[in-house]
């Protein structure tokens, strides 16, 4: 396992440099001089057989002439000679590789095969490999740089972890200029060897690290990144930017519910459930970081504004209330408290507004007593610019009550806005392990990340940590299918998940259906069943409320009259307050993936939908009915009576275990799915099985 | 008409600051202090009983004794002494005053009518009032700056109109940072004389001002905002920033429109009317303004992306993406023209990415020919931190190119991320009129407003700019009407507009409805009418599809014992298709604002809806359903018929004018409004009337 051997890219005892050089302009020279100007402590190893030294260090003519300690490779030689040299560093026996060169997968054909070459020559020697062309490692703390970007931040909290090594070093230069400390950055490249779920746990596993950050463009190994994700993300909060969302194009699948899906439903579910908060750009997720790896979480969702002037406040609050916070309702002893210490003219309501003329000691005991009120989850410190005091001032007594024994309980968060007069009041906080931000509105998206993390660990004792198929056979009537079932096999299969499913008969004359019929109870409805047709309302075959077997004999005639090869699914009519849809589609990265909506025609019109990832509890399918509107529509929408919810939970936890049980199954989807006052039935069900 | 005068607010010959102070930490001090420190080159008279001499300016007395030139006072005395002072400002003859000072309408009663008595005093004398509770004017090319604050943008093309001190406070002290000029900042303080729409059209009229931003909390007269607005977008851009979205608060209506209006509808409709464009927060409306200030519009939504790197390019396409941008296809021409000039590895497919060993010279080549192709309408230039040269040297180049012949003819925005290497750059690029940003996705939404001014400007000729009631007198049956008006009076009102309506007839007993039923023609439906009604179907006052005299018999019956005194309603079962909603409230801003949606019982629960204010033209109801899933439905969906799009435009139309013609009008819902294959009709229909 070239797993034990990830830690020697952060902590490695020892680094050799291929392909080092004293050409200022070239790669290999910035590894030698970052290693050097960032104080890495272990023995340096430039290798070049035609230099005696590069910035002071001796400079070996070829990697198998290094002494000992050496665990770590960086090559950064033209790609045709990478494997003769990943190949002299195995047999050299270096544990770990990075492999900084370009011209490999990216650039076509030949390069995929060299990639597939340097892959194979790896796990021969059981070398851990990242890469090609990526930027390297950096570990502030070790200290070690083993990339070429000029820079580095300051030692810190937050690790990045990315698939763009241009985005790493943006992130860099962004640190540098905010003075937002980071503890570890890697680039992962083409991830011929180390992926992003090996890497994500690599990275996460480190005293220094509070917060990991993703740039992802797409994962590689989707059932490892969950269970890697799931296990970091209880320790260490994960703030991930995927991309790549226009790209992932529409997929050509035939059921309502892969229409709706996509990939990036499939990203969102498991993000979710592996407790993984998705920014959505790059500016959020380095917010949301820096709050998450200074700051608690939040107990609730009510926060406490304390501004110097009014219009800053609105903006905070519009955005608080938008992201699903609330504004603190303080205690009588706190505004009695703010009563004495503020100009009469202050607002002692919340947002608190202490006006122009308050300093830094104002700000200090309202922030304080803020803390102590316990109908405050978190406090927002906001300032404009003002001639009464530098922002620096500000920036340190909020700097210090927030860390003080009191503040350290409640995240604090401040705005303090500008930028010409701001900047050094920034550092201080980030410093001081604040976070700041020059527009109010940032604060809110940072505090409902906040507040999503910790109801998530809230939940954690509730949820399935792994996906495991269940101890169920897969349903014999599968065996040997393909493509989309027929009526009676899916009621069978339905059927053995307990999932109801009304009185029902397959005929194929138009005498059959009518006696069907009366055995059933009328009303009944009528259906078409032909091949290839999947959307039966679109053509006429589906006919409901028939009353009587004159009545069903002349729909059927009507019916098999219009295809060749027809049959007729005569159907006991159910009762039914609300059409919900369920289903189940399978992502090829993640695996099952269960739909609940709002049902019937207008599906994909309203796209009314919720998605989680296959198993689902109960409680997991009582929030994504929570995040659609047929929440309310169950709940008895408009003097409607409230229809049963629980059946409908029971449905969508059946056919997520269901879909796990079955991995043939590619598509279900129950639609309708009739839901009445007791009792919940699926009344329209397709399933596709490859 | 003191608004001859509020050029004076910019271009003064002469100011006076009463209360002008030799204390530094006074405000007094600070008004004199930027007048001299940012050259105000007229006479400056600085206004003080027990002082000779203010920053090398002679101290006056009293207002009485300061000779001519005077057009313009500054008041900061203390709140109590401003009347009085105004007063003797009147007197001197000085025809516009801003009122720095606080203790007005804000701090509570004795403030209010301090307040009413400067208001009063400044009619008298016919003087423009600035504020007060404000922090006055600033024009950087007068240049004159009559504020406490401390500094002030370079002179630039952006003008700021804002209703809190603070927020101008800040961007001040942000457009420092960032080297973004600025024409005119205005802050508006209570607004006693001078409102946003008289300071909105003053601070527009100048040459210098290319961009208008407003931060708006409330707008004090909607009609006069109104037409200023529509006037000043026509040659200028005006970005607005409105808040208290969250405190505007549930509006306490009976009706579905009203309910899913709010005041923020009415904002948002008011503003596309007026070719406002709305941003959603501080940062996105400055990042809105300097690209409107400085580059030309797109003439289409075609984007090319010109990167030195994957993953921003990526970033960048996903939020193009995302807010309605394409990306451009690119003629093969320019495709043959980049492959000579970049690395082979290098992508010439939108988005071109010529990979990090390209300098500025091969971004020039490629912005100048991706400019030159006639598939795009705007460039967004990129790069990610590397070492090859300086951002600084991209910024020249890209300023360059942008300010060509050719590139003055097409939008070009920069994304030079970073932080701590690249703040020059942007210097560099703003101070040659390009904007750059430091995070790729901000880019698409300001190229998104950047559309739709385009788009609001090619309307234009179609538009109608004025809220004119039309020529027809109000509707007779309204006369001394008060509350919910009864369905006959309705059906007259609508028959009036020409809005269809079933054949119907209003009864009192169960035989006139059969009889009444039979004339109309089965199937009927029965609707119960009675007080304080107003949600029929909830309580069963609503049957549907009766086919027989005794049916209806019967469910009139059952209806009328329910209630104390009702009546009944039998109306014609019209066929139809799809259920749409349309109808109006009666915002107390803007006046008559008009609904378009999915109608049936679900109507609050989808809120799919779109908001126009009246009146409304056959292209704006268009795109009112356009901006609805209605519309799809109405198109035909999942292989239904499509039906008579051109009858719900119509009824639009008509419901708009009929609100116009009849002010006591405050709510109408048609819900359903049914729209078969030929014609739509007002099923049901409320109006209120006060």
């Amino acid at each position: 396992m070239t797993s034990d051997y990830l830690s020697l890219f952060f902590r490695p005892k020892g680094v050799a440099i291929v392909g080092a050089s004293r050409d200022p302009v070239k790669l290999g020279y910035g590894v030698v001089r970052n290693l050097v100007e960032h104080h890495y402590d272990g023995p340096i190893y430039p290798i070049n057989p035609s230099a005696d030294e590069i910035l002071g260090q001796r400079v070996y003519p070829s990697i198998a002439e290094v002494p000992d300690p050496l665990d770590l490779a960086v090559i950064v030689v033209p790609a045709k000679m990478v494997a003769r040299e990943l190949d002299a560093c195995g047999q050299r026996g270096v544990k770990a590789a990075i492999v900084v060169s370009g011209g490999f997968r990216e650039v076509g054909h030949d390069g995929a095969e060299r990639e597939e070459e340097i892959k194979a020559i790896a796990a021969h020697y059981g070398m851990a490999l990242l890469g090609p062309n990526c930027i390297g490692t950096i570990d502030t703390h070790t200290p070690l740089n083993t990339t070429f970007v000029t820079g580095q931040p300051r030692p810190g909290e937050i690790a990045l972890l990315s698939q763009s090594g241009a985005v790493a070093a943006a992130v860099i230069d962004w640190a540098r200029g905010s003075g937002v400390g980071f503890s570890r950055i890697v680039s992962l490249g083409n991830q011929a060897g180390v992926n992003e779920a090996d890497m994500l746990g690599a990275i996460a596993n480190d005293a220094q690290t509070q917060v990991v950050t993703a740039y992802i463009e797409g994962v590689s190994d989707g059932p490892a990144f969950l269970q890697v994700a799931t296990q970091v993300a209880r320790q260490t909060p994960i703030v991930a930017l995927k991309v790549g969302r226009s790209s992932s194009g529409a997929k050509a699948v035939a059921s309502h519910t892969g229409a709706l899906a996509g990939a990036e439903a499939a990203y969102d579910a498991a993000f979710r459930r592996a407790g993984v908060l998705r920014a959505s750009r790059l500016e959020e997720m380095l917010d949301w970081a820096r709050a998450l790896a200074w700051q608690p979480l939040p107990k609730g969702n009510r926060v406490a504004v304390l501004t110097n002037a009014g219009g800053p406040g609105v903006m905070a609050v519009d955005a608080l209330e938008a992201a699903g916070m609330q504004l603190a309702p303080l205690t009588e002893a706190t505004k009695a408290f703010l009563r004495q210490r503020v100009p009469p003219a202050a607002s002692i309501e919340n947002p608190v507004d202490i006006l122009a003329g308050s300093g830094p000691a104002t700000y200090a005991l309202c922030l304080d007593a803020l803390l102590a009120d316990e109908t405050v989850d978190a406090v927002v410190v906001m300032t404009a610019p003002q001639d009464w005091f530098a922002p620096l001032s500000l920036a340190e007594v909020v700097g210090e009550v927030s860390a003080s024994p009191l503040g350290r309980r409640k995240p604090v968060l401040s705005v303090i806005m500008g930028l010409a007069s701001t900047s050094d009041a920034t550092q201080v906080l980030h410093r001081r392990r604040t976070p700041n931000f020059a527009f109010p509105e940032r604060v809110a998206s940072t505090l409902a990340a906040m507040w999503q993390r910790k109801q998530w660990l809230d939940a954690l004792p509730d949820t399935p940590t792994v996906m495991s198929a269940s101890s169920v056979e897969p349903h014999p009537s599968l065996e040997g299918m393909t493509g989309w079932l027929p009526p009676h096999l899916i009621d069978d299969l339905l059927q053995a998940y307990a999932i109801p499913i009304p009185k029902a008969a397959l005929v194929n004359y138009p005498d059959e259906a009518a006696t069907a019929a009366t055995t059933i109870g009328y009303p009944v409805a009528l259906k078409l069943i032909a091949e290839g047709l999947t959307h039966k309302s679109d053509v006429g075959g589906v006919k409901l409320h028939l009353m009587t077997p004159e009545a069903v004999h002349e729909a059927a005639t009507t019916m098999l009259n219009q295809v060749e090869d027809g049959a007729l699914y005569v159907q006991q009519m159910v009762k039914s307050e609300v059409e919900a849809i369920i289903g189940v589609v399978r992502d090829p990265q993640f695996g099952a993936l269960v739909m609940v909506g709002t049902g019937g025609t207008f599906v994909e019109l309203l796209a009314d939908t919720a998605f989680e990832l296959a198993p689902v509890t109960p409680a997991q399918a009582a929030a994504m009915i929570g995040r659609t509107a047929l929440g309310r529509l169950l709940a008895g929408y408009r003097g409607k009576p409230p229809v049963d919810r629980q059946a409908v939970i029971e449905a969508i936890v059946a056919l997520a275990q269901l879909a796990l049980d079955n991995p043939t199954i590619q598509e279900i989807e129950i639609n309708p799915l009739m839901v009445g006052i007791s009792g919940a039935y699926a009344v329209d069900a397709r399933v596709r099985v490859s």
